[in-house]
């Protein structure tokens, strides 16, 4: 198919995430060590929580100029700056998009609107592949060109079939796995091989209405606004670390029906969202809370 | 005190607010009874719950020339309407403002909000006491010119202090409370003599985050939006008919003491939206859910 | 293409919709026009500007057991009520979808989310036409199966080629017209022969911002939250009956670019919206403002 | 009046309120100098806007054990940072409260928000002094226990009645104004001697409904959202830098004056964030737009 993408304009940047213990001097160091070496920041935003005594920051600084081979800068900042704040670190590379697999069932929204920005060049990201419990969504998939794997699922064939998903996300070379509006929940031995590289829309406003129905759950209880949650999937279920939030308001005049319709905006908004932010390296986990950075 | 209230026009008018099963023929029966009285109606909002098969209706109109004397209104709509439909309903006239008691704690921001529209004349209502089971906010009533009881409350004295609140809301005639972040949980005895008329402000957007210290429990989960809920008190805590939700966007950023700080304007607001429509007549309760017309 | 469309359940009802100068006895006197015909009711809605004294209402019901024939149907309603009350009405049938077509440039996002919606079986609507100044949605439309035109637009063949388009709209019946991003000013004579029938989405919240490049304007400005308004076009440019609109907080932290992408979410929402509610023949407009039915 | 104010931990900070020209090097320079003197830093935030090279950022840090004596600190940092990067700079002290004057007319809501929030201890400030052209709201004044002065406006005596309240600004040793629903506009004269010291609240989503009757051209215009903006004064009426902004879904149903009420809620909200704000030393005016930090 010809390509409606926009010009894409190729940055040449990298990107490094921190969280460490805070100590007086974490900021001058990193700074130091990027302008000493010609590393021109283009975006730096960093956050101290104090009550955690924690620092968190990302920083990303252009290549061009940069004195030290992007091979080696792993090992410098570990040498030169992360030991000595006892840093923990993630390096990226802007001129490398990650490649992510969605899991959709039935369900088209969160699936269309993620393959539009795709389609649209929105996104610094490879989609190779979309596997399915159902086949409904197949002619999606061919309408995009992307391969569409039919694996369906029971509480018989459930362990053996995630083993085949895995080899599939290992042949694909999968960086991360999105699950848009997919009706099954993983294993833990399936989440244990994407720690904070699986994210998932639940269709309520977490913590409440975790678990099926949600929308249901919200009409019973006469609340006056529904919501939204993506979030990295944990063992524990609709209880991972938060990305993004949203909410509209309804009425007594909704049904259960209106809300899933009005639901499903926020459904494929939101988890785009969180996907963006994903892709754009902002998001920092630790203590099963998210820092996004702006 | 002199008074900033501004001059206010004096409504005649007659509300009435119905539930019943839904049937054929029941707007046009009310409709009629109203239009062929001479009852020149002034607002009319009506809602089917297709689901529940129920019909609830809000009707104002003015009494200047209607053909019914006020006080034999109810009968007539009884004998004439509401028997033939199996309606329940609610009669008021809009030349009667309740009166309603306010229970507090320590916190200020709702109570000031409360006494700022008040003193300047945005509801109608009278409010001749205000209750606390501590002396804090003594001095708030008095610079408003409103009687303060302080009515202190322990395990041990709990039942007893109830009994000589409930016979403070006696004297004073108090038609219904507002517990503006009154930190005690009302007995199931006490909450049973008011039913559907005690508003309460819950700092949290429920059913997430329920009982106590619910800006801890957000802050801890590491949500991305906080809310406030204003509901009736029910037995049940926290579990009450939900009148008004109100949502805030937070972030990593924010500390517990910083939700606080956002969480105020939102409890402030969303408790006097429940009070207006509370004093607007325009809540139906059933089935532990509100109806809420505009 | 196979389909992913959910099963449909037909309705055979129809939608009434009014507005006259209000009067006593309106309501009732459509309410016993239908039930009195066997016309059972399954929404109702009403609404009276006071200052105005207009009446506005939408009703639709089953055509089932209607003891009216549809064809007799506007006939007999202009006899036996609307002549009475001076009552300007619509009236529509649920199972006559209506037929759009949408106008394209070369943003995609808007288009996608409404060829989602429409593949996924959300609205009852046929979309047979897609036209464009630009050919670089051609393969969007395509992939959806849809017949695309291209129609260029210069200064100098501006009113031979929207009489193209105008004989397009009518070789393909089609009854409203959606411009998705479409960024070319229409003649005031193409707007006559849709009235109330093209919805446009600007970006920008309406009144602020009209005109072109909204988000440098906003940007330049400095505010604090962006918008995006659907409206009906009018020959006045952006100053049409607004149906719907919807906002985003932005910090001085976002740039053009950032306003861009923010706001895209916003309009592909709140276009949809208003085709939704255009759909759904909930909208009445009146003195260049919407009546939009819940 | 006896207190409610909660008890109030004294810090013992100073703040930096940092403008520049972006350069490498100035994030590094300042952490420097705080670290080297140990100031131990308790927040910092900074933006840098790439388009036009602009760097902002604020500091604060403990004094304590900071090693350059207070009335110092200013010159050290001109000496030893500032000139070097061109920067301009605010240096503030956390245990110096601004004083603050209210000018009003004759609604009441966004003063006593602002006199609840006084009263309760939320804010840093001294108020000492409420000005009005009209005398209606002297009684909150002298409830609150603060001055009031009656200024009466006409087109004859303004300037010499604006000189009367420069005086008085004086007299009371007034660092900032806010203006509370004040329905007069400032000379641009009064506005020179209190540059981004003013703070407006305009009753609509600037720039949208500059000017006066902002509600009633909203109902005419026949939006779907309202909003309010606070603002600092300029010369130019509306067009100061925003500072904050809200907005509230409305529809056809609202009236003017249902608008007025909906409206009052955000006003007050976002007049109140907005001084917040200010007091924080939040708040770096550039180029007519501000930069509000988190």
């Amino acid at each position: 198919m010809e390509s409606i993408k926009s010009v894409h304009i190729e940055k040449n940047t990298a990107i490094l995430l921190i969280h460490c213990p805070d100590q007086q001097g974490i900021l001058a160091a990193v700074t130091e060590f990027l302008n000493r070496n010609k590393g021109n920041i283009i975006y730096l935003d960093q956050h101290v929580d104090r009550e955690e005594k924690l620092f968190y920051m990302r920083v990303e600084w252009e290549l061009d100029v940069f004195a030290i081979p992007r091979e080696k800068i792993a090992e410098y900042f570990e040498t030169l700056v992360a030991s000595r704040f006892h840093i923990t670190f993630w390096l990226h590379f802007s001129d490398k998009p990650p490649r992510m697999a969605v899991f959709v069932s039935k369900l088209s929204h969160c699936l269309f609107d993620i393959l539009a920005r795709y389609t649209a060049g929105e996104w610094d990201v490879e989609i190779p592949l979309i596997i399915s419990n159902h086949e409904k969504l197949a002619p999606v998939a061919q309408q995009f060109g992307i391969d569409f794997e039919h694996v369906p699922i029971t509480k018989e064939n459930k362990a053996e079939q995630e083993q085949k998903e895995l080899q599939l996300l290992k042949d694909y070379k999968i960086d991360f796995v999105v699950l848009a509006r997919y009706m099954q929940v993983l294993s833990d031995d399936f989440v244990k091989h994407y720690p904070n590289k699986i994210i998932n829309i639940h269709h309520s406003f977490l913590p409440a209405f975790a678990g099926a129905k949600p929308y249901h759950a919200a009409h019973a209880r006469g609340v006056k606004i529904i919501g939204a949650t993506s979030h990295y999937v944990t063992p524990e279920l609709d209880a991972g670390p938060i990305i993004a939030q949203d909410v509209a308001r309804i009425s007594h005049i909704d049904t259960v029906s209106s809300l899933m319709r009005k639901g499903r905006d926020l459904e494929k908004i939101i988890l785009s969202e969180a996907v963006y932010k994903h892709l754009e390296r902002k998001i920092l986990v630790y203590n099963n809370r998210t820092v996004v950075f702006n």
